[in-house]
């Protein structure tokens, strides 16, 4: 939903891609294999089944235009995609696949696979940040500034003192991360209308297996409680927001009059040759924006109603990936534009 | 930044082509290819110059890889573009190619360029829901129907009645439309800090002379005067909570146990086979929401700080295409729900 | 909802009265006056008993402890308000008040005249800022200052050239607000389902009486039809906005080491004797963000479901408030900013 | 900020107390006093000059005028505060009192502070809410419901089942609240620019003694690092929005066609004597979204600039009281819903 030229520059490609159909599909075979496992472990369904659902998870290859027109017919994937495996499956095993499944055990599940790999992507890109803050502060953290308070010279301090005003606050992200991951990351497995009964009793013991596998967190099935999809969002809008900070810092030592700050590769402009413009600053701070925007439309779909709002389920599905790619983009800026910079004492 | 699978449901192909990179080039150089014919015009380039301008904009084929890392480098496409574009004139006109123009003044004209195709679009898709709409009121108006107030069964009234509040909204956008039409799409033209003097005193006949040829209005450069911009956002997120407003009702009637209307092509479950989801209906109302909060961020743009923001600018660049395209989506929906669509007589 | 002492920063008292009980309960009386007037012209009810309705309208003192439980116990104040305004009147004609009415028909009416006033006291600080800014551009409209784009020193330009940035949006919004008086402060008669049929036909003929004795606009009833109350919602967030810019402005030129505006009156700090704090440009820029938060919100106010939506209803009552009152403190802010400000010369 | 008789309905007086003039400025002197203990533990002041600082801080009745006079002035209450404090202690004490002191350090811990009263109080309704939802299942568990996925009957579950959805969340919004009053609220000490230098060394210490004497936790100071504000929003908006998708439900299921559940005490129309509208359920829904869009700008906050922000700041102080008041009316109207309602089994 973007223009590409511009997407190159707000965007995240590696981000992107963990939101692109190719991992998406493969986290939700992924997820019907998984399930498959735990069912037969439970003895809900043969062992035969399973590792026929298994190899079949791994090899298919689907019929995107289906899925599509599927995905536009029913507002889910799910139907087309089973109804896809139920026939590389073949018989006798085809109806052991998604057994007592409903399409959000699947997807949410699936979602919460994505996570667990943006979550991964996430940490390593704010330690590295943290690495280059702490690499400058080792620097150059004795070099003197003046701090600036509501918009004026306050007193002069220390690089260090700026720099730790822009590294705790990512240093706590990292710690909100690993919480979420804990809680927020987890199998959803409840059947229709989430009770598990579909499962006959043996809901507790297919979550576990399956997170167990997975690498997720165990809970009951939480169709209609998206508060954990909520703590993802403000993780991501969190970190978006602090780059955003220090892009709007960057941006304000950079100007001409203040010039505490050199950044490597400004921008040009297309009619004056003497301007050195703080681009990366400039786009921090318009990711940060952006994300706050988005996380308070995330929280709009808290008002999930019933069993099951296609309604709210579905603006989840708009919000979250442009909120994830945000903040890798914002990280990615970060990196950047910190590691370029340098700090140019007071005059 | 989004899973095409799900673009496929709430997204827009052909709004989303308005902001792709093709229409959006294309619109660059109509803008750099006006500006030389208004400036040779007024005798600011030679005749000729403006000849082999307009035919190399013509035919340019850009290097988009090289647009793209001008982009990120300079946070606009304009420096590398011109850059390409001077080298294809090459001497002795190349030097007139944007002359006394800066970037903004081609992207915004450009903007308002493609949002006159989507406003074509738009407005082409809120005649033809108005159009359903009628039909529908000529052929079941009479249908008496519930009214429901606070979630309470009410009075009964008319299919007629009902109708005429999902599209009375719609004929006063289509006015909207055409006002904003005219106050906002604008050609900008200030050169670098917005003063016009670049221009050496022609900025008003160049404004007129580009406006006439792109079939715009003609403005003073607006640079750091977005409100145009809110504008449009304002009247694409009314049009999207109005359908959004049809969707939930839609979903309200369509509940089985008030059973007021009967939906074509609702979506199939992955595990309830008598479930008929009012998908589109769903839709629609994410789509609202979304673009309700997507406004919210583009106001924040306001805050465009002295003759330039990056981060202003950058961030309306993020928030413009989607809004669009989630209004277009809408229409979409829209059309395709009321189409299939028949009221059911209270019993 | 606000600390009382922030509420001096960044309320504005004149336009919180405007939506206090005292406004509220005497708008609400004044369109059960015009509506009794109304339907004694069109022969709906006795002269006799209008009269006795618009004397008792005029001097009625309501007990607002019974308003206050009504309104928490039916969610409006309108059903104890007429119990209360019945039993003034006394029979004969007790039942001749508010007939034919529903709550929203008085409601959405009064905040129709509620606006009025509110447009009427933008209207007149928005000239009034203008004054001051045409006024300052005649008195220093030629000073030489320095344009700033992407932060970055760009060219030099005019006093003037600034002003105009900040004065033509605002020029642009008194347009705004002569189009959405005429288009959005409208009479909403139309009885419990919106069909106007407790009317017996003289709907119309109601409307139009009210609309002139009101000074409103007249239009088919809108019950579910929220566009113009987002219009209006727009029109504030935008002048918000467009204030929020001259802020933000303002904040950069009185950077120290910048030094382009002298301002009066700046805040003094608790800690540094020397800082003299651009408060009201910075309080410009926090409300030019909040308002364009709660425009957001006051969107998903479009989503009203079925013929009346207690939710998106309650929540438009919670949003427009204090939008309004942002844009008065806007305005407030904006002219004590600009009438103390003396621009300082380029070095 | 709101019609008062709208108050009544989705505010709630005993939050807003927290936030009200009383509560705050006795929380501005409390931690004046245990600033001032701090400082004489460590030598930094007399014994005897903290004595009396603590005794007037105890004691002292402000004037409000000149408090309200100053903060428009100043931007912030604490300059005229701190004036008014000295000045009743008078010599030789005066001196000592916000020794070392800046206006956001006071400022910011007193909002620590009442945010521990308000923390005390939303987790006390909290578990309220969840002690009438396990009264209820324990009354009423068994009853069989049908369970509703895209607005379409899906399968028939219990109502034991339904409060698990609706209790679960609230649940662990108790743990979040846990974890946020330790990690969240803190106490503020930096001084100027938030170095700690004008405490000569002591600031660890003061800081600690503060937070065992004012119940907070410890942390370095965090001027420019809103990161902590930001997640005590983000658990305000989590608990309002649990509560919308509550009252969401609870609408869906008093639908007269749907009849799942009987309300006590529902509201009047003033039009039709049959209506018993759900109107705390609606309002729930008014105040999850209105909660929603706040946290969306309070996130803008995140992007504070340099080592103060007024903009940013002032934009806190505008959001977090209403956010508040907005989850303690959800916690209100919650309780009083679910405290009133009785399931009525499927036909």
């Amino acid at each position: 939903m973007m223009v590409q030229l511009v997407s190159g520059l707000v965007g995240d490609d590696e981000v992107a891609a963990l939101f692109g159909d190719d991992v998406h599909l493969a986290a939700l075979l992924s997820v019907e294999s998984a399930l498959a496992r735990a069912e037969a472990a439970c003895g809900l369904i043969a062992a035969e089944a399973a590792e026929r659902i298994v190899e079949v998870c791994r090899s298919l290859v689907l019929d995107r235009d289906s899925l599509h027109h599927g995905t536009v017919k029913d507002g889910v994937v799910i139907p087309d995609l089973v109804r896809q495996l139920r026939a590389a499956i073949g018989e006798p095993h085809a109806g052991a696949a998604h057994l007592g499944a409903t399409s959000q055990d699947i997807l949410d599940t699936a979602l919460a696979l994505q996570l667990k790999a943006l979550f991964d992507l996430i940490d390593r890109r704010l330690a590295h940040v943290l690495t280059l803050l702490d690499d400058w502060a080792a620097r150059e953290g004795e070099v003197v500034l003046m701090a600036h308070t509501r918009l004026q010279r306050a007193l002069p301090f220390t690089a260090r003192d700026k720099l730790a005003t822009w590294a705790e606050p990512l240093r706590r992200h990292r710690e909100r991360l690993a919480a979420t991951r804990r809680s927020a990351l987890t199998v959803q497995i409840g059947g229709p209308v989430g009770t598990g009964d579909s499962f006959r009793g043996h809901a507790p013991a297919i979550i576990a297996a399956m997170a167990d596998e997975l690498g997720l967190s165990a809970a009951p099935a939480w169709h209609a409680e998206r508060d954990r999809i909520a703590d993802v969002g403000h993780l991501l809008a969190q970190i978006a927001g602090s780059l955003g900070k220090i892009g709007q810092d960057v941006g304000m030592m950079a100007q001409n009059e203040v010039g505490e700050i050199r950044l490597a590769g400004g921008g040009k402009s297309s009619a004056m040759a003497h301007k050195n413009n703080p681009v990366g600053a400039e786009v921090l701070v318009a990711l940060a924006r952006f994300s706050a925007g988005l996380q308070g439309t995330l929280l709009q779909a808290l008002v999930h109603e019933s069993e099951r709002s296609g309604a709210a389920w579905t603006l989840e599905w708009m919000v979250l990936p442009p909120l994830a790619e945000t903040a890798g983009a914002a990280l990615r800026h970060g990196a950047r534009l910190v590691d370029g910079a340098r700090f140019v004492p007071m005059a």
